[in-house]
């Protein structure tokens, strides 16, 4: 492990896993429009939301992301890992109240590009709102 | 296009086109920080960042992830689409008074599927910093 | 329309209409208090607010007029007007969980000054909360 | 003076005055963003804001708006106090690191009505950037 606590390439094996979870709050919601710019009004806008499929307001899906970005870039790999890539697909609505899980297991090591394979699954209790794949550049320090 | 500025799946053609562009600053990274629990080093930390490859902290990748989710939600196809997956790639950082652009891109209507895909793609100046697909469910009114 | 989505002043008619619409949340209220300073009692006191006519707390005014500036800024004329004036009467209280709609509508369009003058309304459900006229300037790119 | 630090109407007299000042940040810019919705390029887009007449990005009009209501609601005529109506008229932008001064001063009491009528202008140093009327109800205690 790294001074700040993240793992090199060959600390890294198939299976390893980490957690990070939050309880989304209108905060966030409010905030995370702020800094993004998306005030689609079925993130903001309750009358709206009411009419769509969904019956009430929705957390903007990229805050489910987020977690996933903090499970890795905090725990797994930790610090020294950096994006390569993240695919998402988004398969239910999260909502105000709601305790997102972003857990992230590592499915393949390639010492030699000092590169990591995670999975990475977002639930709220049983159900999975968010899965993909994360693709990382271990060891970013020089 | 519906009441809420969105375009129906029948107004969409491809190569029809839209941007969001934002200026990143220090209280985007404190905000999306707060909000995601990302505190890695390379972004909060500029001690540490300066030892590594990108010799300065860099926003999180997921800022101008989320900037493509503005651009989607709010203008193109806007309001009444929603997230079925979204594919990431990085591949430059952002830093710090960078104007991201976001820019996506119509590349397919699936008229009966009420689904459209978009070409996803961040720039900083000339230098595409993220780039990546959306696929989009259009029509979420009941 | 310029390439940033806003209108310019030959675009414009008289009856053009666009609203902005968001759901009041208690974030909202902490996040507008910290940015503006304004801590009156009646928005973020609740035992005080019981005590006056309004019988709970109430959003500040200046949140509701913040909606009208987004409907003008970034949908009618949108991005390249800015304010000259804005008038603002405050017709009846806002409450979290109320959902404000911003409604402007152009009426009266000045070419030759490059203004435009828009009514302004805010109503929660059939209630109208605040109601003004809004003055801008269009067309400020150099 | 009411127990919660505003005056009542027999408490107010012509020219008295008060004032709230703050320096303008970026986290301001970001979070009136998000509370607002307001995200017009002007304020946000750095690479937009050079093309303008401004040459750089402007705070959000409303929020020297909400350093008045902050003047008001806090100092003069403070807590018990509630907005009748407010005239607005921008006269220069605001930019990060300005330092606004809002001055309110009583214009005009009316004691039967329980009004007051105050004169309301935002200052950076030297410049007006923001000048106009407040109209209040002062007694809204049961």
């Amino acid at each position: 492990m790294n001074e700040f606590g993240g793992y090199d390439i060959e600390d890294l094996s198939v299976g390893m896993t980490a957690t990070f979870a939050k309880t989304v709050t209108d905060a966030d919601i409010v905030l995370i429009a702020g800094v993004s710019g998306d005030n689609n009004p079925v993130h903001v806008n309750e009358d709206y939301a009411r009419k769509t499929i969904f019956k009430s307001r929705i957390a903007h899906g990229m805050l489910s992301a987020c977690f996933i970005s903090t499970a890795i870039g905090t725990r797994l790999p930790g610090p020294g890992a950096v994006y390569v890539s993240q695919s998402l697909r988004f398969k239910a609505p999260v909502r105000v109240g709601d305790t997102v899980t972003a857990r992230v297991t590592v499915n393949e090591v390639m010492p030699e590009k000092k590169q990591v394979v995670l999975t990475t699954v977002c639930t709220v209790g049983d159900t999975v709102v968010v899965e993909g794949e994360a693709l990382m550049m271990v060891s970013i320090q020089r």
